[in-house]
C-alpha cells in the first residue's frame, strides 16, 4: 500500500483550532492520511524560519510526501498558491520564499498554481486559505490525483536571494536563521559553502564572540565552551558545550555571522 | 473503510505523560484509530477557551468524528460526564459547559451519561478521569459500538450562559475569549449577530481603542493599523495588521468588547 | 492486524525539524506506524524527566509498543544505544538512565547494543544520532523483525540510584522531578513507599510548607489549600487546590521533599 503521507509546517501555534481545522479538511477526503507535524510554532510570518525546516526534513521523507506549509503574510492579498514537485515529493504553499532552502539541492520538477475553484473548499474565507484553499490541494495531491487538475502549470518560483549568505573573497557572510530548543543558533551557511578549507582554518564571529575553528561532535570540548561545527543536517551552527548558545550570547535569528578563513 | 477519527482537546499541556496515557489507552480498544490533537493549551481550567476550539472546529470533520474534551475543574468530586451527539458527531467530555458554542449552531441529537462500569479502564484513580472513564468511552464510540452502553439517556446538556454576548438597543456587548498565536483577539460575537449592518456602521472598542468600520481581510489596511473583522470561523476578532494585537492592546481573554451600530 | 505503535519522547522541543526528521525515516521503513508523541518538552538533558514519564505511561500501551525516547547528553561521545524489552514493550534509548523509573515495576526481560551498521541510517551523523541510529531501530521493532538483528546481547540497564528517594526511619526524603502544565508538583515517591501508615499519619514538607496529611483527590479541600495526594500513576505530588503550587511556592523540579511519619 503507498503511504499517503502528509506533514504539516505552519506559524499559527500548536495550541489553537486552524491547525485541526486543515486536517478535519484533510481527513473528509483522506480518511487514511498519516499526518506528520513538522512545526506549528514557525514564528509568526516567519518566511525563512519556515524554509529552513522545510530543507531540514526533506531528505528524510520518502517519495510520494505531500508537504503543506502556511506561512502566509500575504492572505487575502494577491500572491500565488503553488504546488511544486522537488526531490520527487509535493510542496503546496503560498509561492513566497519558503521553498528557498530546498532549491538549494533540489531542482523544480514541475509547479502548478492552486486556481481549480472545483478543488476548494467552499465558501472560501478570506482569512484562511490554509484550510479552504492548501488543504484540499493538499489532499487532492495526497490522494494521487492528477496535479494538472489544480490549475494551470508556471515556471519557476520564488526564491528569496537576501536569504542566502555571501561568499567573499576570503569569508562567508551569512545570518542566524533557527534557534533550537537546546539554544543552538543555527545558520544559513551549508558546509558546502566552507569548500575544501580545513576546519581548523576558520574563524567564526557571532555576537562579538569568536570562535576559533570549527569541532566534530558537541560533546568534544570542556562543557562552557562555545564551538561552531555542521548540524545534523549540513548547516553550520554555533553552540555552547552542555548549555544554551542563544542564551549566552543574548542572540536569535537575523544575527549576522562570519566564517573567516584564516589559512 | 470507515475513518475511526478520535480528536483532543484538553489543558494538560502537550509536554507531560497525561495526554500520551489516554491515548494508550485508545489505542488498547482501537489499533487504527487516527488521532487528531486539536488543543492541549487550552488555559488550566478554562471552560470558555474549550468551548470555543470545540465550535470553530466541528464544521471541518466528517460525520462519525469523536471529539475527547477534558477540560475539567470539576474531577474527583461531582459533575456527570458525558456522550453528546451533534452535527452528527459525538463529543465524550465532562458537561460543565464545554458544548455552549457548538449548541448554538448545531441541536443536541443525543445524551448519555457514562455510567456503565464495564466500559471503564480499572481501577478508577480519583484524579484522571480522562484516562480512566472518558478515553474508553471516547474508544467506545470510534469503534462504533452502541451508545447506549455508556450509560443512562439525558436530556440536553449544559450551557453557560454567561458565556454569550448580550445584544442591547444599538449595540452588542462580548468578550475576547481567545488570543491566537499572532495576537488575533477572538471574541464570542457570532458575525450573524450583527444581523443586516452594513460592516462600515459599525464601531468596535476594546481595552480604550476605538475601530471605525469592519474590514474584510487582514492586508487591505496599512501594517500596524487596528482593524476588526469577521475571522475564518464566523466570530468577530480584533487585529493588527502585521502586528500583535494582543500585545499592541496589553489585552486578552476576559476582556469586554463593545460593538456599537453608528447608523 | 497487530497495531505498530511507535512512541517518541524527546527534548527536542516541538517547534524544530528533529522529531520531524525521526518520523520520517521511520515512515520510509515503516509506512502504516501509528505515532504517538509523549513529549518533545522533556528540558534539555533532563534523564530524570524522561524516565517519569516514560513510567507513567507505559500500562496505559499495549504488549508490543515501541518506545522510542532521545535525551542524550553525550550524543557523538561514547556511551551505549540500546533496545531492551520491559513489560513486553520495546524501549529504544541512550542508555544512560531513561529506564530507571520503568525498572522500578517491570524487569529487564532482554537488552541488545544497537551496533548492527545495516541498521543504521547513513550516513551517520556525529550529533543526530536520533535520526541516524535510534529511530531505525525502533523502526525495525515496530515492523516485527527480529531484536537479535541489532547488535549484541546485553546485561541489565543504567539505572541513576540517586534518582530515588532515601527511606529513613520515620520519614521519606524525596525529590520534585515534574511540574505539570497545572502547577503540580510530582515527586519521585512511589505511594507504595509509605507502606500501610494511614494517610492522616503523614506531614509532608517541601518550599518551607508543612501539609498535614494526604488527601484523596483536588477537589476535596478549599480553593488555595495546599495538599499533597497520591497522583494518577502512583506517584506523590504536591498540589494547590484549584491553584498552582508550583508558582505557589516558587519551587520546580530538584526541590527536596520529606514525608514524615507522625503516627
Amino acid at each position: 500500500m503507498r503511504p499517503r503521507i502528509l506533514t504539516l509546517t505552519t506559524d499559527f501555534g500548536a495550541n489553537g483550532p486552524y491547525v485541526a481545522s486543515m486536517k478535519g479538511v484533510v481527513l473528509s477526503r483522506v480518511p487514511d492520511v498519516q499526518f506528520v507535524d513538522i512545526s506549528h510554532g514557525i514564528g509568526p510570518q516567519n518566511i525563512l524560519e519556515g524554509a529552513f525546516v522545510l530543507a531540514c526534513v526533506v531528505d528524510a521523507f520518502p517519495v510520494g510526501t505531500v508537504h503543506l506549509a502556511v506561512i502566509d503574510p500575504g492572505v487575502g492579498t494577491h500572491r500565488r498558491l503553488v504546488a511544486a514537485k522537488m526531490a520527487d515529493q509535493w510542496f503546496v504553499l503560498p509561492d513566497n520564499g519558503l521553498l528557498t532552502y530546498v532549491a538549494r539541492e533540489h531542482p523544480v520538477e514541475e509547479v502548478f498554481e492552486l486556481e481549480n475553484p472545483s478543488v476548494a473548499r467552499t465558501p472560501v474565507s478570506n482569512t484562511f486559505h490554509g484550510r479552504d484553499l492548501l488543504a484540499p490541494a493538499a489532499a487532492h495531491l495526497t490522494l494521487g490525483l492528477p496535479a494538472v487538475e489544480l490549475g494551470p502549470k508556471r515556471h519557476g518560483i520564488v526564491r528569496l536571494s537576501a536569504a542566502e549568505p555571501r561568499r567573499e573573497d576570503r569569508e562567508v557572510v551569512g545570518e542566524v536563521i533557527f534557534r533550537d530548543a537546546f539554544g543552538n543558533l543555527i545558520t544559513n551557511v551549508p558546509a558546502s559553502l566552507l569548500g575544501e578549507t580545513p576546519p581548523e582554518a576558520w574563524e567564526v564571529e557571532l555576537a562579538g564572540h569568536r570562535i576559533d575553528g570549527l569541532t566534530r561532535t558537541y560533546g568534544l570540548q570542556p562543557p562552557g565552551t562555545l564551538v561552531s561545527l555542521v548540524g545534523s543536517s549540513g548547516w553550520l551552527e554555533v553552540s555552547l558545550v552542555n548549555g544554551d548558545a542563544a542564551r549566552y550570547l543574548d542572540c536569535g535569528p537575523g544575527a549576522t555571522v562570519w566564517f573567516r578563513n584564516k589559512s
